[in-house]
């Protein structure tokens, strides 16, 4: 196993995994903690699951160790898809996971249209405004804001590639909700289940962890319980520390 | 004061109100309560408020405690506009509060296009289907069913009583959630701010609030802490018994 410069390798001992990270880059995050539970992919071989924006793999890494289906993954980084294929080595998960480099605004010529289950989506969370101040030599911007695609793109992709009643289920930001369900009503992607995540039980949220449904129903939205970060004495909540240990 | 078969006077003694209420028609619900909370009207004379759909008056009588603003209500049900009037009359509030008769799809013949700045609406939840059984004879059926008027129609008449960045506040169900983004969209009306109720801290939520702004940027929803209604002790929260008295 090759690590670059900056590179290292993490333990994600609670799924089994390693993952190989990079200050350089974007690294793991708690979001992509919560989506992939969120994401409740079922145990079974039979589904296709593909992951957009995949970054360095965390996704696909962390759904293998819930489920025994194949997980497709897209980062149009070449350096991270790259890290991610080394992370996916060193778990042994070649027969499970599969990188690929590319624009998810490409995914149709990746991933065959109409037949994936589920999609995950941990994206740029930043639009980007005539105003916006990014640095274009910055490798975080790409991952941060939405220079090489909008949010639009991912319902316009999820849209092609899942069957009818498959699911996309993404992790964003609150503030980013109303475009969210215009996006999804824009391509018949109808949110069924949303959940908040807060700092704590007394802030407003500062993520959101939304399902949508393709060719759902438009009546049975669930809103769960939400999800708090930490406790008022600044420790992780009970749920979060099931999922980090 | 006269009060007719059924009818008896209820205290809303945390506002200084009497309320009359009657057991043939909807009642006061804890969710006009939080609705009339979450309004947040500014105490200042200066600004027009408008309850939609307001039943017995109950919105308009909470709301007459936190502003000295003039109300201006609208009720299609002529015997529940005029339980409102009797309830503004008992309570002496003949100069802050006018009751309308008359559906809301109307509006714009009873209060001024325009010269709104804040409306707020307790509508009835049921959408009605083709195979939605409901009971005509029932006088509360008009206000849980979708009978008279649609949500759409809230945001249509919502947007033609409105001043610019005037507020349309709701409160709801979940479900609703996408159709009443869609609507305020279709309206120029942006959600700013959205806050779930749910009945107890792990259940899903069963009602939610949600504050829109005509011609407001999109940017920017805030999603607050939850509303817990009950403890995992079955009794009311610290936040609701503070509402309740």
């Amino acid at each position: 196993m090759t690590l670059l410069a900056n590179e290292r390798i993490d333990q994600l001992s609670q799924f089994d995994r390693e993952i190989i990270q990079s200050d350089d880059t974007f690294s793991l995050s708690t979001d992509a903690l919560f989506l992939a539970y969120f994401a409740r992919v079922r145990k079974t071989k039979k589904q296709k699951i593909v992951d957009f924006c995949s970054g360095n793999g965390a996704i696909p890494l962390i759904l293998s160790a819930m489920t025994q289906s194949p997980i497709e993954a897209i980062e149009i980084q070449p350096e991270l898809a790259d890290m991610a294929r080394r992370s996916v080595a060193l778990n042994h998960l070649e027969d499970q996971i599969t990188i690929h480099t590319g624009n998810i605004k490409s995914a149709t010529s990746l991933v065959k249209p109409e037949s994936v289950n589920v999609i995950t989506c941990n994206p740029p969370y930043f639009k980007v405004y005539p105003d916006s101040w990014i640095n274009p030599n910055d490798k975080k911007a790409l991952a941060r804001h939405e220079i090489a695609m909008t949010l639009e793109d991912i319902f316009k992709q999820g849209k092609a590639l899942l069957k009818d009643r498959g699911r996309l289920v993404l992790v964003h930001r609150p503030e980013r909700l109303t475009e969210m369900i215009q996006a999804g009503l824009k391509y018949r992607l109808i949110p069924k289940r949303l959940r908040f995540v807060h700092p704590k039980a007394d802030k407003p949220a500062n993520t959101l962890l939304i399902d949508f449904m393709k060719n759902g129903q438009e009546k049975g939205l669930q809103v769960l319980p939400p999800l708090y970060v930490y406790t008022k004495d600044n420790v992780y909540t009970e749920e979060v520390k099931a999922y980090l240990h």
